[in-house]
């Protein structure tokens, strides 16, 4: 990989939502790597903590992406762009059904023009592993029957992913294009580890949980994430490379409970609200086939247990849920 | 089917882009059933003709969908929605992406939550045939593999489908989703048969074709078209219910074009400009599979040859090209 380290040297990289969870891991790596990074990010879900210390080839652009003069400012001289920032309120979309829209689709749109504009033309796109719907097919392959979205938060991932391959297509893009399971980690900063631990850190005595606690899910450390996005940008050099990102099992919500009341030293009483799904839209399976990504060499370094554990000692040591609501 | 038509007898539906080639047809065979009709359309591409005479039942608004307060006040009092406007500039997208993306995206979620807040919650939708992108899968079924999409037409459209399908399942809606081939006969107004018209209108001596000639497609005449939704409305009633729709069989674009010449009494000096696709992001073979729809007993009754010819009686005695252009 060392020619593969070399590519970043001197690259000017836009990271959008680069001051967020996996946004800003994406920035120290790059960073690390030689390349100049701009961050872009609106800080209503990202850290400055995240990208700190200040660092000589890192710039930091405070700005909304709905403002296509701003963000087109920011694109000025770009190379290579993350498009990472995204509405990921999966649950509560459904209250503000238009936002979801706004921030996943309008945004990736103004983002994609901006690259045009300023002559940028490759771009990573975080997309999502709930693409796929309730799908039958599980391990579900980049390739499974094509499925009916379940939520707007899919449905905006599916068109912002059409956007890019359309763009691709039709003018000269190359897209590598990442369906994610839940990520866990350092710098986590919303999903079903950080509900739990806010609820038992307002009463440790009990604890709702959505669904039947059936519901089984993948879940991938943030560092196996960015290495495996770095090991695609290598080695697939498609217009248009679509993969999916997962770990090869999975955990019912139930045992993720069980690291999580057991590493805190708790014994909540569990109290579920029932029904397969965690909420409407919710995938209750989700198990990506990832052997496309491991082909090209990658593969998971951390289990899911672990990521809990770590995701729950940075939570401990970094409480930002006492920041915002 | 009596008691089908019997249904729409005092329902008020609204009609988007019911000035249309495909909605005029529907709002007359609604109106024919007893239905109140509200024709919404922008008249950018609809013609007044399309719509008259004036009748008792049909309500006539002049507007744009991407205006919600306008959208919002026609909706009053509806009970089922045909979302048929839309822009199928198909060719001409890339020149202007924004605007397919504003016109079949954020306009079907001002139309979703016009029907929110009116209290409509079924609603039909006009997608594509191109949201299966370049599938290998031949004749193509609705569940064919998860495609990439090549078009910003054809991903406006999958994402529009995502709205509707997420908003039956978050807000209880009801949602038919029609995939279509591209649609022949009277009142047509746009795509390769007016094309070909109006260049040889230009000049009868030669004819200018995009690709190779070697494009299979195939077509499906409005009043099949028409007959297939109704029928589906009448006997498909989960809450997503998506059909492909479209002929049984598909013809080249040399043959069409030899209809179409023959049908004129012309023959001009081809000129190919060559490749397989005729535009970035055309789909060079479309055939869907329809067995779904045939299922509940509906069949094409006009062959496409019929319906090219048919089309061109329309064009000759309504040359709406004169006007646009």
């Amino acid at each position: 990989m060392s020619s593969a380290n070399a590519d970043w040297n001197g690259k000017h990289v836009l990271v959008t939502g680069g001051a967020g969870f996996i946004g800003s891991h994406v920035a120290d790596v790059l960073l690390a790597r030689g390349a100049r990074v701009t961050v872009f990010d609106d800080f209503s879900t990202g850290f400055r903590e995240f990208i700190a210390p200040a660092r000589e080839n890192l710039r930091v652009v405070e700005g909304d992406l709905l403002d296509q003069a701003r963000i087109g400012e920011a694109m000025r001289g770009v190379d290579f762009v993350f498009h990472l920032a995204a509405n990921a309120d999966i649950k509560d979309n459904l209250a503000q059904p238009r936002k979801c829209i706004d921030q996943n689709v309008v945004v990736t749109q103004n983002v994609l023009e901006a690259m045009r504009a300023a002559g940028a033309r490759e771009i990573v796109f975080a997309s999502t592993g709930s693409v796929y719907g309730e799908t039958d097919l599980i391990p579900t392959p980049e390739n499974a029957p094509f499925p009916v979205q379940t939520s707007l938060y899919a449905t905006s991932k599916v068109a912002a992913e059409g956007l890019l391959t359309s763009y691709a297509l039709g003018y000269g893009f190359r897209a590598w294009i990442f369906r994610f399971v839940s990520i866990l980690g350092p710098r986590y900063t919303h999903g079903h580890v950080m509900d739990f631990w806010r609820k038992l850190r307002r009463d440790p005595s009990r604890l709702e949980v959505l669904g039947n606690g059936k519901q089984q899910k993948s879940y991938l450390n943030v560092s196996d994430c960015v290495a495996a996005i770095l090991v695609a940008i290598d080695k697939a050099r498609e217009p248009i490379n679509i993969f999916n990102l997962g770990h090869g099992y999975w955990i019912e919500v139930d045992k993720s409970i069980g690291i999580i009341t057991r590493t805190l030293g708790l014994s909540p009483r569990l109290e579920y609200g029932g029904g397969e799904r965690g909420w409407v839209g919710d995938s209750p399976r989700i198990l990506l086939d990832t052997s496309r990504i491991r082909a090209l060499g990658w593969a998971p370094t951390k289990s899911i247990e672990e990521s809990v554990v770590e995701t729950l000692q940075f939570l401990a040591t970094h409480p930002f849920s006492d920041r915002r609501s």
